[in-house]
Order: structure tokens, then sequence, then C-alpha cells
């Protein structure tokens, strides 16, 4: 987890010439199929697409890196190369919990170990996602994860004095997120 | 991932005489420090418990396992040897999103490598748990993990038709845990 968890950096920009086989991202799906889930409902249930005719499907009802100024995400030939959306079942529960986060970060973590990494969204056009994967009624979408072999540099940095959050990229289009210090999100324990 | 996810299974009997050095607890948030966080946000903040003092403090305030007929939890000498407790900080923004249960499952396969185990517990009397740790009311408390090095077998078995989730301990006192197949938290896909 030393050596994993760091590279399990955000990527928005992939070789597209490298795809993903569907056993890979079922592998994955099988990592998260092993997770803890509150009360063990297990609601978190899962669609896919790693295909390039569904792949352009999908891609344009997500909202990429908001703070970037060229926020329409990656270009043609940079594009994720597979897909899996998380859903939450309905008839189920309706209280997801933290269950989806908890099954996003062990498929990430299981991308990564595998070569692969991608990026979790939340801001979609959930509609329009709908349409796309024909997801039914009953599935709630909860998050994206874009998949692919990154093909950019991300870098960790420390948390300016300003506070800001703000990721950017430099002028070589090395990406770079402030993360907080450890003493910062560590409460003095009484 | 694939041998490590396995063996995070929820523990929640302890060799209570296992003590955690907090230097192992700070490295575990150290993990969740790097981790995504929507928008880049950051807002899990994380206080912890590691001697016997305070972690007699915090026992109480949590609910243990509602599928066992005994659900009070652990009896002493099989009690967790840390907690850390995961906060939203609402100064930065009150939509956590499922920021801490991407912190804490990241946390449990960190403790699990490390040789330890615990369990992830969202019903918690929270302000009970606000006192026992003195948590200021800016923090939100999301999720307490208890850790410790377990002392019991946990087995994961394929749901049964019936579509039972609930775990049981069989004369043994090894713990079972039913999961849905793989093939029925897939979607089709288009």
């Amino acid at each position: 987890m030393k050596n994993l968890v760091p590279k399990n950096r955000s990527y928005r920009r992939f070789y597209q010439d490298c795809r993903i086989e569907s056993g890979i991202i079922r592998d994955l799906i099988g990592l998260a199929r092993l997770c803890g889930s509150a009360g063990n409902l297990q609601p978190p249930k899962f669609i896919f697409s790693c295909d390039s005719e569904s792949n352009a499907r999908v891609f344009p009802h997500l909202v990429w890196a908001r703070y970037l100024k060229d926020s329409r995400g990656p270009s043609e030939g940079e594009r994720p190369t597979g897909y899996i959306a998380v859903l939450g079942d309905t008839e189920i529960t309706r209280a997801f919990g933290c269950d989806h986060g908890i099954a996003a970060q062990t498929i990430m973590l299981g991308a990564v170990e595998k070569g692969l990494g991608g990026c979790m969204i939340a801001s979609i056009d959930k509609d329009g996602l709908r349409d796309a994967l024909n997801i039914p009624p009953r599935f709630e979408i909860l998050l994206v994860l874009a998949l692919g072999k990154p093909r950019e540099k991300v870098v960790i940095e420390t948390l300016k004095p300003d506070g800001d959050v703000k990721y950017w990229r430099d002028g070589e289009g090395v990406h770079h997120v402030p993360k907080r210090r450890l003493d910062d999100i560590i409460l003095d324990h009484p």
C-alpha cells in the first residue's frame, strides 16, 4: 500500500490505443465484491464498458477536472479505454452510505496494480449516461470510474499556506495536486 | 490486492494485549492523506485513540454486529486496541460524498498489510463519542475504524438463493459472511 497508494493518482489522459479486456474489468469488480458494506447489504452494482463504441457513448456524459481551464476532458486519442459505473441498487436499500467509495477505491487500487489508472468521476450527466448504457431506473448512478493506461505524470505537493486545493498543470503538462499536511488532518487526541 | 482484499474482513475480536503504536496509526492516516477526494477538497480529518484508557472511553459508543445475537460487541480481553474516527470538516464542505469510504478502505487495507485488521463502524452514539474524544462541533463524525490484531476466523461464502445477507457465527466461533455472486452484481452491458 505504501507503494500503491501514491501511484493511485487521478489520471485523465490515457493511451487510447491500449484497450482493456473485459476479463480485467471483471477481476476488478471481483475485488469490489469482497468489500465491506454497511450491514453487509451489498447494494453496489456495476455496469462497464470497454469497447470503443460504447466508450464513445459514455464519454460525453462525464464532467472532467473542474479546476483546469480546458475541462472538456481528454482529447480524442487520450481518452479512457474502459468505464465502470458504480450503481446503487434501490431494491436493496436507498442508503448507500459510503459503500461506493469503498468499492471504487478498491477497484482503483487494483487497477493501478495492473498498470492501469484512472479517475473517479461524480459529476455526471446521469440521464445521459442512463440512456447511453441502458441503465434501468432501479439503479441509482453513484460514480463512474474512468480507466486506461495513464499518459500523464501526476505529482503530489504539500498544500501551500493559502490553503488552495486546486490542482494545476505546468508548462510541460505535469499535473500537480496539493494535499494537506498530515498534521493538518489529524486532530490532537485527548 | 488479490491477496489483500480477501484478507481485509470485518474483524470484531482482537488480541487485546497487542497494542498499536501511534506511529502505525499515523502511517495509516498518511495513506488516507494521499487519497482522491471530490474536487480535491479533502474534508476528511481524523482523530485516533490507541491507549487503553481512551480506548475504553471510545468502546461504549459503538454499535457492533447487528446480526449477531450478542451484539454488545467483543468482550473485555478481545476489544480493539486502536480506533480512528473519520470526521468531516464542515468548514471545508458539508458534502462529503464518499470521501470517507475511500479513506477508510485505504486505511483498512493498509492495516491488513501490517498484520492488523478491524471493522468500519457507522452505527455510533455520536454525542457520546464526541464527548469521549473531545471532538469540536465543527467536525461531523462519519465513521469509526476499530483496529487490532484479529483473533477470529472470518470466511466468505456465496449468498444462498434466499438472498439472506446476514453474517453468522458457527459453533466453533468462525464468522461466516455471505457475498453476492459476481454475476449478480454486474449488469449485462449493452
